[in-house]
């Protein structure tokens, strides 16, 4: 990352935006020498990335070929047009997301319990209100479906948040911008001027 | 594309996506040996891909060292529970989303009119109510930014969509489907619906 503050290192942060976003993209080494890229639903949890699939799709293919994986999750929070900050130049135009970037390797889960442990850990994070018997392979109903779904396993060997939020702002345009969202009023502009003052290394050494 | 039920070859579909999508993840090959993946704000037009960063960063090195790119551009509309279709089993659950993958090659653009063109574009999506002055490089204050800041153009030699909405559904599989989401009544549920009928194949087919 080439500009430090707006790096996050706080594992917690992570976590929070790993366990509220429903998907990511995923970025495989394609065959014909472009990188391929999934949108996925997935979990994060013990350290990997879990998702599922069919058995026979490309992006299996891919991942027995070449297992480095990169896993892309992110939220924009607001773009942020320039009149906020200069009444001319379109230049001060720009938006405020979190982002998290994921690098490791996929494994396939052939364990028919971890595969099971995978896709209720999915289930919990994506369906929260239950409605379904717990998966386990002892359930006839479910044994055959353990064994006809791919899971695969993304362990994690490097995972950096780059969170833009404001951080790098003058106390000046740091006002105009919560100003500017505040009189806005969109639907995530209040939740963004909370994540600026959160985030802002000024209001932090107050607090 | 496995299943081609899902695939959407209407360029006035992929399109609309792309334009109202305020951001995609750019995939490129990273000096590390793993794909790269960047979130970008960016403008679809003229048979290309623009966005623009700083001159110095990462994905400008490795578009330089292998300009082969992919972005991919995805929203998700629903998650749709398994207890929708199933009291017992979770294996029914999916995703609802549009998706939109792009392959090209990358190349930097240099003549400052075709810069300020990319870059007015950029801002009549993201900033559509405007606010600035017309970016031409004749302007003495729009000159020296536009020097500086790097304008990327991918251009396009593949581009799929993929939308998934139910298009494989049997009738009644459908029906339980919608109601689940009527009943629901999330933000974009009722959206969700009425794509749900305009991709239908029965139901275009009735049209």
């Amino acid at each position: 990352m080439r500009r430090s503050e707006f790096e996050v290192v706080d594992h917690e942060e992570i976590k929070a935006l790993l366990d509220e976003a429903s998907y990511g993209v995923l970025g495989t080494q394609g065959e014909d020498g472009w990188p391929e890229l999934t949108p996925l639903n997935f979990v994060y949890c013990d350290g990997a990335v879990y998702f599922h699939g069919s058995k026979v799709g490309q992006k299996m293919r891919n991942l027995k070929a070449e297992p480095k994986a990169t896993f892309s999750v992110s939220k924009e929070y607001a773009i942020i047009p320039s009149h906020f900050l200069d009444p001319k130049l379109a230049c001060p135009a720009t938006a405020y997301f979190k982002s998290v970037l994921i690098k490791g390797h996929a494994e396939i889960v052939t364990e028919l319990q971890h595969k099971a442990d995978a896709l209720a850990a999915f289930m919990r994070k994506l369906q929260p209100e239950g409605g379904y018997a717990p998966i386990v392979p002892s359930d006839a109903d479910y044994e055959p479906q353990l064994r006809a779904t791919s899971v695969v396993r993304i362990r994690i060997e490097q995972m950096t948040g780059k969170f833009k939020l404001g951080q790098n702002l003058k106390e000046d345009t740091f006002a105009k911008i919560t100003e500017g969202l505040a009189g806005r009023g969109r639907e995530l502009d209040a939740e963004t001027i909370a994540l600026m003052k959160a985030f802002c290394p000024h209001h932090r050494e107050q607090a």
